[in-house]
C-alpha cells in the first residue's frame, strides 16, 4: 500500500460517471493517470488537452497505479473482463446496485460510489456529491478515503446492503421525482403554458426538503383529504389513463401515510 | 377605480396563504389596511406589532380599500359569506381550483393566485413566487397587476381553466414529488442512513430541472429500461406492498415515456 499522500489513479470505463470522476480527479491533488475504454477514441475524447494517457487494452494499465475506479455498467462488472485487472491493484467499482463481492477475486478491492445524477447535459460540482465508500479491508479504506475527501467533503462509510437501499431511495429521490417534473410540465404545456412557471414551486419544494423531513412539510388536496378537489383532478385527467392512475396511487399514498401519524 | 399607486388592501383569513400574503404586502409600497379573520385571536396574531387592523366581521372592513383578497378554504368561496361583502370593491381570491365565476355578483372580481407551497415551518420569499391573474376586466386587472408586481417579478395571466390545468400540475411537481422525497427518507432510514446522505442528489434532480426539460435528463434504471436492476428494487421492497406498487407505476411510465419519443 501506497503511503504517498498523492494517488495515482486509473479510471476505467467513458459513460457519465467515468467522465464526470475523470474531470474532478485530474482537478484533485491526485493524478488521474490513464483512462481506459475498450473504445480507445471515446477514452481519448475524455482525456482531451490533458496528459492524462487514454489506453484501450488492460495490459496497458501502469502498475505503479495505487487505484482502479471501474466506472462501468453493472452487467461489465460480472463478466471475465474484470479478471483481466492485476492482482495487488486496488479495485473498486462505482455502481450502487454490484455487491463487493463482484470484485473478491481482488485482495484488495472496494466500492466508490458517488450519489449523484450524471447527465452528458450538465457540470456537477463534486463538492456536492455524497461519496459512499466500502473496502475489502482497513488499508484500502484508507486510500479510498484519501481520494474522496479530495473530491467532496461528503464521504460516507456504507455497506454493501445499505448502499444498495441508497440505490433504491435515489431512485424515488431522483427518477420518479424527475417523473413528477415530466408530468407536470407536460399538463402546464397541453394548457398552453411555460414549464417555467411552476419552476420556483420545484426550487421551493427541493428547499423545503433540505431543512426539513418531506413528511412535515407536505401539502396540497391529498394531505388535507380534500375529495372534492381530489374528484376534480381526477376528472380533469380524463384523457390521460396513466397520469389518472398515478394520481390515484400517490394520493392514496399520502392519505395513508397521514392517517398512520 | 383608484388611480393612486398605493392601493388599500385588506386581507380576509388566517391561513398559511393569508398570512405569507398579508407580510409581503406589508412590506410592500402598498397598504395592508385590515385582516378580516371570523376567528379575532387568529386576525391579531397575523398583524401582530404592526398597526394593520384586526377585525372579526365584515360590517368593519374599510369602504375606501381597493382590494380585498379572500385567501379562504375552497369551500368557504362557495357559501353566502362572499356575498355580505360590498358590491363595489375589487374582490378577488387566491384559490387555484374555484373558478372566477364563484365571485360573478361583484362588478369588480378576479383571481390573485400564487403558485407556490405554504407551510407555516418555511419562510417564503415573495420575488420567487409567480402570481397568476385573472380578471373580470382591464381596470381590475391593471389594480392587481400593480399589486402582484409590487411582490413578485413573476406576474402572468392565466385564465380559469389555464389555473385549473396548473393547480394539478403543482400537484405533481410539488406534493407528489415531497412524496417521493418521503419515501426516500423511509428506505434511507430503515437501512439505518441518515436523510442528509439524499439531500445533494435532491437538490441537484431540482437544479437539472431548472435549466432543462425533465424528459432530456431522465436518468435511473427505468429510463435504461435495465429489467435486472428493477426486478432487483421489487425485491427490495417485499416488505412495502405499497412502495412496491408505486415502483411499478411510476417505471412503468418512464420505460412508456421512452418508447414513445
Amino acid at each position: 500500500m501506497s503511503t504517498r499522500k498523492n494517488l495515482k489513479v486509473i479510471i476505467v470505463g467513458s459513460g457519465n460517471v467515468a467522465t464526470h470522476l475523470a474531470r474532478a480527479i485530474a482537478q484533485s491533488k491526485h493524478e488521474l493517470r490513464q483512462v481506459l475504454s475498450r473504445d480507445l477514441s471515446r477514452a481519448k475524447v475524455l482525456v482531451n488537452n490533458t496528459n492524462v494517457q487514454a489506453i484501450q487494452s488492460v495490459s496497458h494499465i501502469d502498475p505503479t497505479a495505487d487505484v482502479v475506479i471501474l466506472a462501468l455498467k453493472d452487467d461489465v462488472l460480472n463478466t471475465e473482463y474484470i479478471n483481466q485487472f492485476p492482482k495487488k491493484i486496488i479495485l473498486c467499482h462505482t455502481s450502487g446496485s454490484v455487491s463487493m463481492d463482484a470484485l473478491a477475486a481482488f485482495p484488495n478491492h472496494g466500492i466508490f460510489y458517488p450519489l449523484q445524477t450524471f447527465s452528458k447535459l450538465k457540470e456537477v460540482d463534486f463538492a456536492e456529491i455524497p461519496i459512499c465508500l466500502e473496502a475489502s479491508n482497513t488499508e484500502v479504506m484508507q486510500t479510498l478515503s484519501l481520494l474522496a475527501s479530495s473530491l467532496s467533503p461528503l464521504v460516507y462509510e456504507v455497506n454493501s446492503k445499505q448502499r444498495k437501499a441508497l440505490h433504491l431511495a435515489a431512485v424515488f429521490a431522483c427518477n420518479f421525482t424527475n417523473l413528477m417534473y415530466d408530468i407536470s410540465e407536460d399538463l402546464c404545456q397541453k394548457a398552453g403554458m411555460d414549464f417555467e412557471i411552476l419552476r420556483p414551486l420545484i426550487r421551493e419544494t427541493a428547499a423545503k426538503a433540505q431543512e426539513h423531513s418531506p413528511n412535515e412539510v407536505q401539502t396540497g388536496p391529498a394531505s388535507r383529504n380534500d375529495k372534492n378537489i381530489i374528484n376534480r383532478h381526477i376528472n380533469l385527467l380524463n384523457q390521460h389513463v396513466d397520469y389518472q392512475e398515478i394520481y390515484r396511487v400517490l394520493t392514496d399514498e399520502i392519505i395513508k401515510r397521514n392517517e398512520e401519524l
